[in-house]
């Protein structure tokens, strides 16, 4: 099956930012996607208009219940001029995936794909080419049926959004070296995915506790490693390289899952099983806590520094950037953007 | 302090809908409440407007991170055309309580009680009068900044829209009489409040189980009893009347509250303590389960029949109203209606 969308091109196109100074979410551009879903229906009338409001009644009920999901990822120039997507496909099957889990109904990955590609296309003049910046696509749900209902919508919008933002370490996390990371052991997060709000207060008590981000335990036992504010976490102890199981509340990262992937091929031992915060600390102390980090798509890689636990520091790797965490980084970043080639399959051109 | 809000009133009032089939959620009124939160200015600007549509960027946080929070309440028009809310108070204290949850700013009660209060009066030719309506008050906050960063936002809305409601059992649940409860044994809701949509897979489960609603266990020891759908749990035995205690993932029911208060006043053992399902199996099996039921502000007093756990039917009270269940929501009802004499203090005239 092939799908065309209609486009309805800006009378009033913005001016492009400078691309020293994008930031995250900042520059939103000058089209987006919307389609809609109706019960009996399916997904329908997908088109491409100018970037706009959405005009929702109050009684929606994305505005009460929170029944939304959303997606995440980034298109690349390359140095070639061509347009880089990653994995596409691993953000149309976790869509799904998120969709069944949310009682949102299904999408065909074939639509979503091209959906995402007709809108990276209708916009190619906003993809930034400088060192760091990408374009970052935004596909998200949400039901702006009227119902006070604690009950599965049968109408929704899909919509997709694009902006154009920086080097993620230079805007949000001060350069490529290692965070300081905060052990949350007060609020646990949601043991449902998606919900990021209730985890805001963390980050609050993180931040002014001096700290970037947040490491999640467990909602169970309040124990083991989960993630790290949004993103998956890696830690490298005695040659074994260990992040969390994939289950209810851990994200399916596209980068964890290419992570993995490297380092298997690369030759070295991963393990996906249960790490506990004590067992961290423990190896800090042993001198068998080599490297830490943490993958998503914002940050691709993103080296843990410092940990904050029980209110002292473990430093990991001394503060400095890793080796391995380095060449993940140089090796994903540089496949996205194509300055190293491709031997994965892992990259789908516009 | 006191509070005055500008009116404008809607120059095309819709028709009032037959009150014999309002339906919970349905049936919007011809105005809404809306005021705006700037940082530094605080809460600003209240106002009370035609019902409309609310107009959203597409990258609102709110569409994205869920930052959102809403109360719950109502207004009944009395025998004597008076109007009554209950105890607006504890819905003062309790968005309060979320917003600190949630990182959104305080709210002056008086402010809150002030404004549910005007909002309700603009629409009173709404207020209901068959037996078992009333007119639903759903005050609300969300944020519509511009960013995709998942922090607490600088702006925010906060909206109040009323619906005239009908008699919950007669539409929703089929009558006053005891519920068929499905015990939930896959999905684990969140620990955080206010997420309604991770739990609509489950009831859509319940539902397909031809049950009415989901009794959530904790997510801890997925073992003790927590709520009942959006309500509180109550379960009588031997005697002894238990309810979960307050707690991170136990809503502080206004109607928990009053129910407590006046099952004390009236001499019975109360105890807001863990309850678990296996105790209530047993408590089946040994004849000491009395009765069951939930509390909430749409149902006032919902009892509980069956329970489905492991496949097998826990029956409460041969699937009868019991007499304590239906005392109560006489007593209650009673009162909110202006029926029963008002000595606890809680009824608010408007």
């Amino acid at each position: 099956m092939s799908y065309t969308f209609p486009v309805t091109r800006t009378t009033h196109p913005k001016p492009k930012p400078d691309q020293s100074n994008l930031g995250f979410g900042k520059y939103f551009t000058d089209h987006m996607f919307i389609m809609d879903y109706d019960e009996g229906q399916g997904w329908h009338d997908g088109k491409i208009v100018p970037y706009g409001p959405i005009s929702l009644d109050p009684a929606s009920c994305v505005l009460h219940y929170a029944q939304m999901m959303f997606e995440g990822m980034k298109a690349y120039r390359t140095p070639d001029g061509k347009i880089n997507l990653f994995r596409p496909d691993m953000n149309a099957k976790r869509l799904n995936r998120t969709n069944e889990r949310m009682c949102i109904p299904f999408m065909d990955e074939e639509l979503f794909i091209e959906a995402v590609k007709a809108t990276v296309h209708a916009d190619e003049d906003w993809i930034p080419t400088a060192p760091g910046t990408a374009l970052y696509i935004r596909p998200y749900i949400i039901s702006d049926e009227v119902s006070f209902s604690v009950e599965p919508a049968k109408h929704y919008h899909f919509i997709i959004i694009l902006c154009a933002v920086g080097a993620y370490y230079d805007i949000n996390r001060g350069g490529l070296t290692g965070s300081h990371i905060y052990e949350e052991d007060e609020y646990i997060r949601a043991a449902v995915g998606g919900n990021y709000a209730g985890g805001m207060r963390a980050t609050k008590k993180a931040l002014e506790a001096g700290c970037k981000e947040v490491l999640w335990l467990d909602a169970r036992d309040h124990k083991y490693v989960e993630e790290v504010g949004t993103s998956n976490a890696f830690f490298m102890i005695d040659d074994e390289v260990i992040t969390a199981p994939l289950g209810g509340s851990i994200l399916p990262g596209v980068t964890r899952d290419s992570t993995i992937t490297l380092l298997k091929k690369w030759g070295y031992k991963v393990s996906e099983r249960k790490l506990s915060i004590d067992d961290i600390e423990a190896a800090s102390k042993n001198g068998t806590l080599q490297e830490a980090w943490a993958t998503g798509t914002a940050c691709v890689i993103s080296p843990i520094g410092y940990l904050r636990y029980k209110g002292e520091d473990i430093v990991i790797n001394n503060g400095n950037v890793g080796a391995l965490s380095q060449k993940l980084y140089d090796t994903i970043y540089g496949m996205q953007t194509g300055v190293v080639p491709d031997d994965m399959g892992w990259i789908v051109q516009i």
